[in-house]
């Protein structure tokens, strides 16, 4: 069905009311097209449409709606109703949700629950989102170690309904210490009484409730885990992250870098406010602007050299802009082997010398059209030659700062792919513009 | 084990030769691991140990290791033992590989398989590396929707070891076509004498076999798949595509896109030689070089008026420079929307002019903190009053183009993400220069 279609067919059900074609529908469709049409309808629609779905649908709903259509969503419900569809939600998911709630509110819920939930919700909520504990499920099997192969298999069949991942089993003893991990085809071949201890695997990756989400999301990469335990610093199984949400992780930081990059906040979209647009693009600007102040007094230094050739003022941009886009150049691959970790030190200082050669090579063949172009335009040869030693210089300064700036920020333990560019690009500006009309002054009676 | 240990370990037992060791050694490391450290080794080294290794563990070797080690490795080997080790190997790991052979050699391995194998290594390498058969396994659980469910689990516990998914099983009719999907543990709840076919859900997600791989990471990552079918056009079964090979061609494809952004080629590394960094990087440059060209005429245009007033040329690259800032964060929030498929037409056009809004604004204010300065720097208000609107006006024109080109470049079918930075930096450049000093030849006399 077309996007249309299904709004249209969406926006029918509602105004007929009609409980029985809901349900069709819903079998029909998956979650999260729904969620997305949902997101698009008026208040009054979706309070409507709430009346008629029942509390698994609801939930379902609020798992695959986007955090603000989550409390759109919530807010027209009580208390009551929505702990319902609680019962039927991924602990992450509500803890996610409770977060974004009032404190008020979210207090109210969380003393209406049942204490096992409560506990665990509380818990959670202390955790960062962006921590593993802030991803985790904790619905998933873990398997005593003393138990038989067949006695395990039937809890597998018992809870398996209720966990996100049947393929990978967790198993711990009788301290709920997590021992091993093994796979459900080896529990599925293996003889039926058979220990399970004597069949898994002792080496398990895990995590800690505070590591940071992009680690999960390495290691889980690295691995190809289908999920990854979360344990307690006594090594206690405390959740699992399956590798469906570490996709998310990896969009969404993939998401992050590039707006970042931009100057841009991640929680700004489309259809945000120009109020807070301007709140969230404008303090970037001025950083920039700050930049942008350092270049211009650099030129204003040579404004006697360039009131003497004028011809210079239109020339330097060129120097200066070339020099940032080999620099981003540079800086965009040492951000990809950081973010990677394959830079060591001894290949390091080779590619530091090779960006260097880089620098006088694709400065020199630049240049030299460059030069040829401007001593034909401006009928000055030594124009010309003063821009291709130019853009010599501002390459291998495009390559020096394009490498050192991530490596160092990457040192500093501060992101490169976030905040590289604003100084690579202050770099080749400044000295840029420095070189040319510092060669021009230098050389000025050869140009007047 | 720290790096340096794993790398001590592993040249010590290549000296020693020890094969008792090496097993105990690769039984409890990872295999990504392991080749990695591999990578690092000498030529003569990595003889040597290939000599100490199985076939299996050659395989997994192979198999985790980066295209260009892969081929390195293939090259130190006869033809006999890389297909013995191709036995351990998924059929799509098989064909990337062949893919990186001389021709010559390639035809002679494929002429030494056996003919099932060398059938469909044939046809997969038909298809490009980047679309679904190319990242494909074809090794997977397709059931009969005759069968009954004791039958279907036995098969599963059957080819279960030799599968890379039993969580989601897919069904099939006596054509082999597609007919259903069903999850394990519907299976393991089922009445045994059940058919599949009264348990499968009939709705699949499935893709062809050309699919750019992008969209298969976008269907898995959208609703969650532990798994994807690839059939024909004709719905036959003819592989499946799992989420971790998912998850390497989103990484994949972010890395393409943060390099392409900046005119880098995915090919190169940090250690790619001088010259092929030259031949990858050279041509975009020259790219720019037009750009830069187009602006430096702009400038060149107005040569009388900065002769007459040689402050415009420190200032205007402000304007410009900040034009580029504002553009690029208005592009980055578009290329991701675009990404997500979220702009629709209603909202776009509020949206377009929430841009122009914005430039004025943020204009404005960037505008009013700049004017003040260069007037009392310059000690000429007149010219404080031309910078304030210059940098509204560049702005807007910012807004305007960072809106339309992503959104042209996608009606268009470019890439917006790898393209649109290129077209939005040439009009802040250009209009930004032509409109301030377009300004300053207007109210010239109030300048000098």
């Amino acid at each position: 069905m077309e996007e249309n279609e299904l709004a249209q067919k969406i926006r029918e059900i509602i105004s007929s009311k009609n409980k029985t074609e809901l349900d069709e529908f819903l079998d029909h469709s998956e979650p999260i097209d729904f969620a997305q049409q949902v997101a698009e309808l008026e208040d009054d629609e979706i309070m409507d449409l709430l009346a008629l779905l029942d509390e698994n649908q609801l939930a379902s709903l609020m798992e695959e709606s986007e955090d603000k259509e989550r409390i759109r969503i919530a807010h027209m419900l009580d208390n009551k109703r929505l702990l319902v569809a609680f019962g039927y939600m991924q602990k992450d998911d509500i803890v996610d949700m409770l977060g974004d709630f009032p404190i008020g509110r979210r207090k109210e819920i969380v003393n209406l629950m049942k204490s096992d939930d409560r506990r665990i919700i509380t818990t959670l909520l202390n955790y960062p989102e962006d921590s593993a504990a802030g991803i985790m499920t904790t619905q998933y099997i873990a398997l005593n170690e003393n138990l038989s192969v067949h006695d395990g298999l039937d809890k597998i069949r018992d809870i398996g309904p209720r966990t996100e991942v049947i393929e990978t089993i967790y198993v711990i003893n009788d301290k709920r210490e997590l021992t091993g991990v093994c796979d459900l085809r080896d529990l599925l071949n293996a003889s039926r009484d058979n220990r399970i201890k004597d069949i898994m695997d002792d080496h398990v990756i895990s995590v800690l409730p505070e590591t940071d989400q992009e680690v999960v999301a390495r290691l889980v990469s690295r691995y190809d885990l289908e999920s990854i335990p979360v344990v307690t610093k006594n090594n206690q199984i405390f959740g699992i992250i399956t590798v469906d949400d570490v996709i998310d992780v990896i969009v969404e930081e993939y998401d992050e870098d590039m707006l970042q990059m931009a100057g841009v906040s991640k929680e700004e979209s489309i259809d945000s406010s120009l109020k807070d647009s301007v709140r969230m693009r404008l303090p970037w600007l001025f950083i920039n602007l700050a930049t942008a102040f350092l270049a211009s007094f650099t030129v204003k230094i040579f404004e006697g050299t360039i009131s003497k050739v004028v011809a210079l003022s239109a020339v330097m941009t060129i120097v200066s802009g070339m020099g940032g886009n080999a620099g981003t150049q540079t800086m965009s691959i040492l951000v990809r082997e950081l973010a990677q970790n394959k830079v060591d030190l001894k290949e390091s200082i080779r590619a530091f010398f090779k960006e260097i050669g880089l620098g006088v090579v694709d400065g020199a063949a630049t240049g030299l059209l460059t030069g040829v172009i401007v001593a034909m335009v401006y009928g000055n040869p030594f124009l010309g030659v003063i821009v291709f030693l130019a853009m010599i210089g501002n390459l291998v300064v495009a390559g020096v700062f394009g490498f050192l700036v991530p490596v160092i920020l990457d040192k500093l333990h501060a992101d490169p792919a976030v905040s590289s560019s604003i100084f690579v690009t202050t770099a080749t500006d400044v000295l840029g513009f420095f070189i040319f009309l510092g060669l021009a002054s230098i050389f000025i009676k050869y140009l007047i």
